[in-house]
């Protein structure tokens, strides 16, 4: 390993349900990385320090001065020590100073990035941990002149407006949550059979999502035309779950287009989305239904926000 | 039992997961009465034949000539035999028309209610089996001159208008089942604690729902404020389902009213509420929120919608 390639920051992603570490290069690579089914709720007893000595242990032998920096949940109230939401806009300098900081064995320390919380006035509170030290790992990678509008998918979707290097507004929609639990529990989930993607099917479920009319009803209504078309043979079972993610996933680009579009004053003709493969590229069908480009975010953006946090707080020692 | 209160018709509401079964007068008196957990997916092996005998057998016996009749999933392809849909816009003719009738043991037949399938161009169908046996009932009470717009709440809520005796629009929607999945299922239904009815924060959640704002989203960013609000103390762990519930039936009653709206080419000051009574409660506070009168029908609709559609197909023989 070259100089230039020594680690410089040991870096990790320690979500809800996994936890992902990174070691980190000066110019944003990962070297080397570890992946394990060890999220915040995966812990028997709590014993973050045991958990992270298991899982880092040999790297911190290797590089016992080697700074380290954790976002996700494990900065939640049900993490290892609470983080406090920084207030947005948020970027790398609110960030770092909102870092705490605790004891591992053998005493490496390990700093732990806040969540962000956007307050709008008669609205309640939306939070995130996590996907801000993915969005300023993007926009390391390119920060635009104008704003950038970030689509991250999953469990919990976030939508999110990015003005000169801070997030300034962000919107959470239960999109991935919803599909699992009607999957799993509903009457819908029970007419399915079959694995795998139905394309078509997809698609059916975009346009009933686009179709806006006072007569097409909203979600609640939408949702049940799963069953009814079904009924009638217009929807093969094997065809159900994709036009419910279908559904889904285009209600939440029309209800998360309608929020940018009121904040940003236009309509943006393309995204950045941050996230798993395969969903991404389903979003990238339902955004291009909708007229706008979606563009991959570059991969490890999270290593790459957690060496810029680390950078702004001086963690580096450089 | 004079002469008048002799029960005229054998009267069954066979659903999904239960059975209610009435001795019905000429007046629509449900003079004797039994429920039981019979639905069709409760039957061990679809012996529908069997379960008819146990449960309606000691009323066959004591009135052996009695006319009988059933609405309700009984009617479905997986029920006892499918009575195919009538198409709205269905009355009373129209049921009695699409009547099916099964042998019972001794001979005895049973007619079976078809369900009822809405049509629109270029929209999916909605479907119904039961509902539209309640509507009927609760017309024979009191049709109006002008359109009657109902309300059923429940697993699939049902909203319909009625005109000059048929039904000739309806919608469904998934609320009942949404709340239920997301109760038992979703990170909602893990930061719930406590029983019971938590009447501001069913408040809390109406207004959410009737927050049109395009920065306020739609359902799948509002579901998510009962986390974010839960996270700062500003909704109690113990209000949670009660926030949940009112978001829910909210946005049941923006969709369905714009839909109805629309229908009706007017905004409907009155609406007749159908269903269980703690449920009907909750609908007439959110519809009184919007400025709508929720009117209870009277209890046991559905037998006096047997009655009426027995009586249209000539079974009571006068």
């Amino acid at each position: 390993m070259s100089a230039e390639k020594a680690p410089q920051l040991l870096a990790l992603d320690w979500g809800t349900t996994s936890l992902r570490a990174f070691l980190v290069t000066a110019d944003g690579t990962a070297v080397e990385r570890l992946s394990a089914p060890r999220g915040i709720l995966q812990l028997k007893d709590g014993d973050f320090a045991a958990d992270y000595e298991e899982i880092a242990g040999d790297w911190l032998a290797r590089y016992p001065q080697l700074p380290a920096i954790a976002c996700g949940m494990i900065g939640s109230r049900q993490g290892w020590r609470e983080a406090p939401y920084a207030e947005a806009p948020a970027g790398l300098a609110e960030l770092a100073k909102g870092l705490v900081s605790v004891a591992g064995r053998n005493g490496h320390r390990l700093a732990i990035v806040p969540g962000v919380v956007y307050r709008a006035a008669a609205a309640p509170p939306d939070v995130m941990r996590g996907e801000e030290t993915q969005m300023l790992g993007a926009l390391a990678d390119a920060d635009p002149a104008g704003p950038t509008v970030f689509v991250l998918p999953g469990t919990h979707s976030k939508w999110a407006i990015a003005e000169a290097g801070r997030i300034v507004w962000f919107a959470t929609f239960m999109t991935g949550e919803l599909y699992a639990v009607l999957k799993a529990e509903s009457i819908l989930g029970r007419l399915m059979t079959g694995e795998g993607e139905d394309t078509r099917s997809f698609r059916l479920g975009l346009a009933r999502a686009a179709d806006a009319s006072p007569a097409a009803g909203a979600l609640l209504h939408k949702l049940f035309s799963a069953r009814s078309l079904a009924l009638f043979d217009e929807l093969p079972a094997t065809g159900i779950a994709s036009y419910l993610s279908g559904l889904l996933i285009g209600s939440e680009i029309d209800e998360a287009l309608a929020a940018v579009s009121a904040r940003l004053g236009l309509r943006p003709l393309c995204v950045t989305l941050i996230g798993e493969a395969a969903l991404s590229r389903l979003y990238r069908e339902a955004l291009g239904a909708r007229g706008i480009e979606g563009r991959l975010a570059e991969p490890d953006a999270t290593a790459r926000g957690l060496l810029a946090i680390a950078q702004a707080a001086g963690l580096l020692g450089w």
